[in-house]
């Protein structure tokens, strides 16, 4: 044969299972948890490819079913969305023979009680969660992050010094608004990690020093969030930023008369700048809690 | 001439444009708006679409000039996008005089501080705001709004006792998770008019009367709501929800020996129910505050 | 009762159904239509909204059943989606005796034969054709239409003599690149119509015209679309638009020494022109194949 | 320093850009190229993160002004997109001292000429043309591709004989519908290649391996699309497909006395399989034209 089948995975993508724990019944309280379950097999599948043989091929139907069924039957462990990709992950590398790698993706969508009430919900929808398992026959990782959350800093944001070739026009400025989206993905060192805890406080130190740090560039703060991460998460590994730059632009006003400092601004949609980063704890120093990210990303 | 013009406007959509109030200067606390703004003319421009005469055709650049600008020069009225859309309708009928009739649509964000900053800022993306003002010869209406409000209760929800012709295979169900993305537009009976302290109590009554009422068809829940706005808010005269009904449907897990008793459920996109309504004062009650719609809609 | 309900109509949104015409068997040439149904159902439903009492409620599901069925039962008419939701409102109307009127959207999904093959096809995704059928107690309005066809001239067209205001800034322009998203509905004068050949002579004079017609302005362009279509089409008595002029801004290139004649262009996203228009058949003609449109719209 | 910092690069993303080919002038007929260009750049940047020192960021807006400019530059090149993404990669690696690696993306969207105008364009979507140029301190890799090219078979697919665990319910089929939205792309082994022509090439062997190969999983169906790529075009190394299983359900409608074979279906829209894999030329064959895939994806 002249052609031979390269890196390959199948799963079923986008399982969007709510489930709710009413344990007190019908009129206690109510929990719910809101998932979007994505499952990539890897392993010995290249008859399915390449003869049409279909032996070893665990249905993408049984993947779906498999989520769902887990919802149910690891209900304790599917509070949190890395307890879930977990017990997924484990199950189709140890239960399917020929399932040698799988990863697990979860959307977490998060829900807050309605003005106290037992059962009423409203969906914040300021950001959303996001998980990343990966079991392979020698390790587990777990990448945790959030994606879609929108930032903004009205001022102590610098833009000078800059690198100039013969294509560039940019202005220098000592004040401009700031904004992004934040996404970021976090490795963990291991997996005895009280997940929901962990998360609020990544979550904490994202916003808080996206808000306070003073800035002379995107890239600048978005080490700023990575440090700020790793001094109060001890359990992160790494975390990677990718955030593109929310270009506000300052229009201008004096054709009608008007003074326009800093107040009124066009938000533009494209381009954006777009910036990517990985902050990582130093493997070389004593007692670093680093951990080798191997095939976690 | 055996064809004539019909209906038509024309205008400037979709100007985002960010306001950031610095009025204590770099340093003090700010305050931001955002706002994504439509200007729709109507008037006489029957030449610039038979002749291809422009001489009575207010740009559309223009019209986005002057969204901008009035973001600086009513910086005042437009700290609420009511007031942005009723000095914007006025402008451009009463100072371009072949404009009879305007309608400007605002959609917008909210903002929340970040941890008590001066200068940083969340985006809340829970709903959107919206606003949708029309002036023509004779009135204006203005129509406040919010969507992508995204709401579930997980009981509390029954629906039976429906209709059954020879197409129907719905079981009915005493207990079921009802959730639905709120869209809802209500009309005001004047200008004079608390904008913001009007937005916080209808979505106050629409999140609570949501969260609390008993149903038996999103029908019902949506004249609950509906009701609970006009109780609450007496500027409203009328309001109109668009809702569809987001289906959660319990899974069968009986397959896998498991039984589920309305916990984990498959969260559907389509097809959905789509429920719409309008729920309006009594005119003919004394001491109505209803207000003739006209051409609000 | 101090509260009363206005306008109301419910139904089944976005029922997706793909029908294949198999009539020769497995191995014969099939065919294939691709459909996005929507239907809205209005009449008596007070007690629906406000007893919560659904004994006249068709529910939604029932609705889906239907489409789903009439694309067998009624399989001749379903090839044309304006055959099917004719055949879906005319039932509705005609056999549920609480639902007075009723309106069917249908968004037709065209495919391409790939290769001549009897069984595989292209998903053409140059526009997506649609029909809104609305059955009143007095009446049947069919209104096809089409949507996201895009379409751009590199010239012949101008834009200058136009109104100046105190916010004009715009520079006139004697080249441009026009460009839009065409989205055009229009209204029949009768049901009795070969609808695909129709909307094939539709598109036909829509993008002749867009291609060939000189132009001073988007509305000039909108006009003579739509005159091109009443010129074509004898069935049609009305046609609406609703064009975004897509601003492509020519860009200065001489900071880099670089001139630029109309050739290298910013595709801008937002704000963006937006041209809306009505052209119909004069009424006072003698002959005139004009239609009241009614609740066509 | 505890914190190191890790993968980074940075560019402007989304630079869209449309030029038209004018050379004979206004009258003549005109050629046009419309491309959403982003550029990601690497090299030694990390003071710009760690200290906040911008002295070797060449800024985003710079990356976008040399995008414009080439459009114009490098006119001849740009008329295929991977002409643009090489020169683009070649100027920022050679001429910028500090970026050591350049990856550029392009997404081309076809036109095609309206009803044979010299100047009428109309946009073909039914896929997006793309291309991801990398280079780095040692070699270039070009990769080409495609996406959102939708395509179905009505029949000539089965699925059956698959691996069966305890969550596995799906039915065994001879029959079904099998529809993708392909994805692919494709690793050349050289710069020296006639793109448009290739593109064309690799297009067809795509969808007319689809439409006529006999089908026993949508696995096999990639590698039969694969194999025809590499059989037909010589300049490819390697393609990678990305393929979701486009589920097209039989809907049940024995309910309703309807009989329903293969011909009225429920097109889903999640979940859905997702089917990954590469396909290779055998690089220990004589004469192989494979490639070291090196940093190219």
């Amino acid at each position: 044969m002249s052609y031979v089948l390269g890196h390959n995975q199948y799963g079923k993508a986008e399982v969007h299972a709510v489930r709710v724990y009413r344990d007190g019944g019908r009129e206690a309280e109510h929990e719910i948890v809101d998932y979007n379950v994505s499952v990539a097999h890897q392993g010995d599948f290249e008859d399915a490819h390449v003869t049409g043989d279909q032996a070893k091929v665990l249905t993408t139907d049984a993947t779906k079913n498999t989520v769902n069924a887990f919802m149910k039957e690891h209900g304790d462990e599917a509070r949190e969305p890395e307890g879930l990709a977990l017990a997924l992950a484990r199950h189709f590398v140890d239960t399917v023979p020929q399932i040698t790698s799988c990863r697990v993706n979860v959307e977490a969508f998060p829900w807050e009680r309605a003005h106290g009430t037992p059962h009423g919900f409203v969906r914040n929808k300021d950001y959303v969660r996001t998980v990343t398992v990966t079991k392979t026959p020698d390790a587990e990782y777990v990448v945790s992050g959030l994606k879609d959350l929108t930032v903004l800093k009205t001022t102590d944001s610098e833009f000078h010094g800059f690198y100039e070739d013969k294509y560039t026009t940019l202005k220098p400025t000592k004040d401009r608004i700031m904004a992004t989206d934040v996404k970021a993905q976090w490795l963990h060192n291991g997996t005895d990690v009280d997940w929901g805890k962990s998360f609020s406080t990544v979550l904490d130190a994202v916003t808080s020093s996206f808000a306070n740090a003073y800035s002379y560039a995107l890239q600048q703060t978005i080490w700023d969030m990575g440090t700020a991460v790793l001094d109060a998460a001890d359990s992160v590994s790494e975390i990677r930023f990718s955030c593109p730059n929310n270009h506000h632009f300052v229009i201008d006003l004096s054709p009608f008369g008007l003074e326009n400092e800093f107040e009124v601004h066009h938000a533009d949609d494209r381009p954006y700048g777009l910036i990517e980063a990985t902050i990582q704890r130093d493997e070389s120093s004593s007692n670093s809690k680093a951990f080798d990210p191997g095939q976690a990303w």
